[in-house]
């Protein structure tokens, strides 16, 4: 047999509870600070921006948080999603690793983040919110908030990264296609798009700008929420149905991975894939290498410094403790437009603090080498995004071959590339090419972070 | 329960064999015909362009055609594919109607068009084949066959319709990850492109022209075969699994459709859904109707006339019978690109003829208002071929509520349509209009169909 196998749950086994790593960490998460005061927030400070549900899930200690029934009832659109042994891959490599990797861009949005937006939306619905805004960057965040939105007939507004709005126009056509109003950022909509358009008319935008002018747009109008695709907590929790589906699934498999692989950019991808497993680390079992993988041109984890920061470059956010470049450093303009954010999610930085994981960067000419072997072999399109975690794991996988050891692998393919067929386009013509980040900008980025006393 | 439910078959559940519409007619099909003696074909006669196993499914009239175990085992990537309830849809419309639609665009080149590529390949590869030409409109199925190469490693060369590929960078990016070389047709590689070119330099082509191109090149070359994605009695064959799959699901729901609904260009998603379930009603089951649906600028079914006609615009194939507008009808270019061919498969024309199927046109925009409708309610956004059945579904259950009628409908969503969100894009900003045909050309090239004796 020498095909893929894809490990199939029924829709009954769709997990019932979100994992929450925070109740088996050896040392608690560090609080969230008011960017005013400096002192730790209290639910009410979120108010503005989130439902209570939202801010109650964001600080809990509690092991298992019950997904509601009809949050369930929209994930059997997609999930179980499939968990595939890349058999075809190994051959190709010639390799004894077995490689297994996780499908999430079978969602209708064709990533892993209608998994939050889905229970997000339902959330603002049941509190009554009829309005939410947010912001995109590569565009599977904007677009899957639209498709949540659709379900649940919530007014979306997207503030899209200006260059992504201009160079992917396809993706901004799916967000209108699921009912979303998209807004090229920076915008004469909000002060803070203003405040950048005077200084800079020609802005390309940020991922830092487009979350400043979405949470100025929430915290102005009682009627808007804010809704955010990664970094915070509520978000890794819910992300984390992608591991609970891939425990029960090697069990179907009967293996067990040796090594756990996902790209992270705000960390949400990674999370959902390594928490669950890293639970079972900490839990006693025995200890499964988890990788993150970063891009050498944004290498949040690898070479930035763990230490308080805002969000957004407007510091219209609460402080939270991240790795993190520095709100003000901004990323070449590769390809990965999902993966060039300056800090990693909390709860990622924090484990990665205590060595609980490890951290690894790619340049992106690498990546879609892999990305390429990697469709020959199995047929998947991988987002350029993932491709990150792809080459990650052909790596171990040769790495194996070179030891003669037969461990397993598993890697989240957190999207397809489907509308990012102009990065594949630029990578056959020889047009992408490595990219690195300004020594100087990042240390004058790292310099300008706030100070904050010890917490 | 108001949400969409999917009825998924195990992999073991995979049908073993295709199914063969002509061991179940009342009539025997017509037979094709040499180009120049104007006297039917035997199997020899196609060697050049087909392996022998292909040219004995052509012919075949055995009920039943065994699935080879590998490609049995490469179908596990994507099949089966799921049967999904549409509540929401049928919420949004209010309608008593039961609505399912097979989803085939969890392939992974996005629409049911590897299930043929994928047979297609292998059989040539078992007979020591290593280079393969096609053509492609709409790029799904050069990016199917292309897919299907890389797997056996067969050289795939596509001749890809000019204007396609200018407009549809991202499909030709797709075929080039998967390892083809695509060429814009007409091109100078062979003598039917450049009598084209010298005749119109800037041809924008056409799919007839394009598989001039390609059946040039396998009948130049002895060490190249040809593949074509519709149309011809194999590759309805291997559609077919499509609605074998469909009536195990049915089963599992409790339920079986009243009306059947597939668009239709060349015929193969059609007959794939369909002739499953009208071999049911030819074999003494209840008369379930079967609707073809077809672009109003290409009404190869309601408005062509029932004739022999070669397939491809330089008269180099067979001459089959079929609805046809005339092989020199050059339709308005409209975005369903799939369903741009002057003619319908043999097989489908055949079961029209006899009455055993109902055929509908529609303009394009009424198709892109359903298939933004259908988007929002069950998340996926449809290819710009598959809306020409959203739609007419819509109709079927929009009329089931004006009746007070509780029927149940089934139709073939063939394909996503993430490569085409430039029709969307059109569709959103008022550019998409309805196309008519020119009626003095269609009746032009209805007079110029070739003279055969009667068959």
């Amino acid at each position: 047999m020498s095909d893929q196998v894809k490990y199939t749950l029924e829709e009954s086994q769709i997990p019932k509870f979100w994992y929450n790593i925070v109740a088996d960490l050896p040392k608690p998460p560090h609080a969230v600070l008011h960017p005013g005061t400096k002192q730790p927030v209290g639910p009410s400070d979120l108010e503005p921006l989130f439902p209570m549900e939202l801010i109650l899930q964001e600080v809990s200690a509690e092991r298992e948080i019950e997904i509601p029934q009809p949050v369930r009832d929209i994930f059997r659109m997609w999930r179980p999603s499939p968990l595939i042994r890349a058999r075809r891959l190994e051959q190709a490599l010639g390799t004894p690793a077995k490689i297994y990797f996780k499908y999430e861009g079978v969602s209708p949005a064709g990533s892993h983040k209608p998994n939050t937006a889905v229970p997000q939306a339902w959330y603002n619905k049941q509190a009554g919110v009829t309005k939410l805004t947010t912001e995109t960057g590569a565009g599977q965040w904007g677009s899957s908030l639209a498709f949540a939105g659709s379900l649940f007939d919530i007014d979306v507004t997207v503030f899209q990264v200006r260059v992504s709005y201009d160079q992917k126009p396809y993706r901004r056509a799916l967000m209108e296609t699921y009912g979303a109003r998209c807004i090229p950022s920076p915008s004469n909509e909000t002060d803070s798009g203003r405040a950048v358009l005077k200084e800079h008319p020609d802005s390309p935008g940020s991922l830092g700008i487009a979350i400043s002018e979405a949470v100025e747009v929430a915290a102005k109008n009682p009627d808007v929420k804010y809704a955010l695709g990664s970094v915070l907590n509520h978000v890794m929790l819910h992300q984390t149905i992608i591991g609970e589906e891939a425990i029960k699934q090697f069990e179907l498999a009967g293996d067990d991975p040796d090594v756990i692989i996902a790209c992270a950019g705000g960390g949400s991808n990674f999370a959902g894939l390594a928490f669950p497993f890293l639970g079972l680390n900490l839990r006693g079992g025995r200890r499964r290498r988890i990788i993150a993988v970063e891009p050498a041109a944004c290498p949040t984890l690898t070479r930035g410094k763990y230490a308080y920061d805002f969000g957004d470059t407007s510091h219209l956010t609460p402080l939270v403790k991240m790795h993190t470049l520095g709100s003000t450093f901004i990323p070449p303009g590769f390809h990965a437009g999902g993966l060039r954010y300056h800090g990693m999610g909390p709860l990622v930085s924090h484990v990665y603090d205590l060595g609980l994981i490890e951290a690894r960067a790619y340049q992106q000419t690498a990546c879609f080498d892999a990305g390429v072997k990697f469709a020959r072999a199995e047929g998947i399109i991988p987002a350029p995004e993932s491709t990150h975690a792809v080459r990650c794991a052909i790596d171990e996988a040769l790495r194996c071959k070179a030891e003669g050891k037969a461990e397993t692998i598993v890697f989240n393919l957190s999207g397809h590339g489907h509308f990012d067929m102009g990065a594949y386009i630029n990578y056959f013509s020889g047009k992408l090419v490595d990219q690195d980040y300004d020594e100087a900008e990042l240390a004058m980025a790292l310099a300008g972070l706030p100070s904050v006393a010890a917490q």
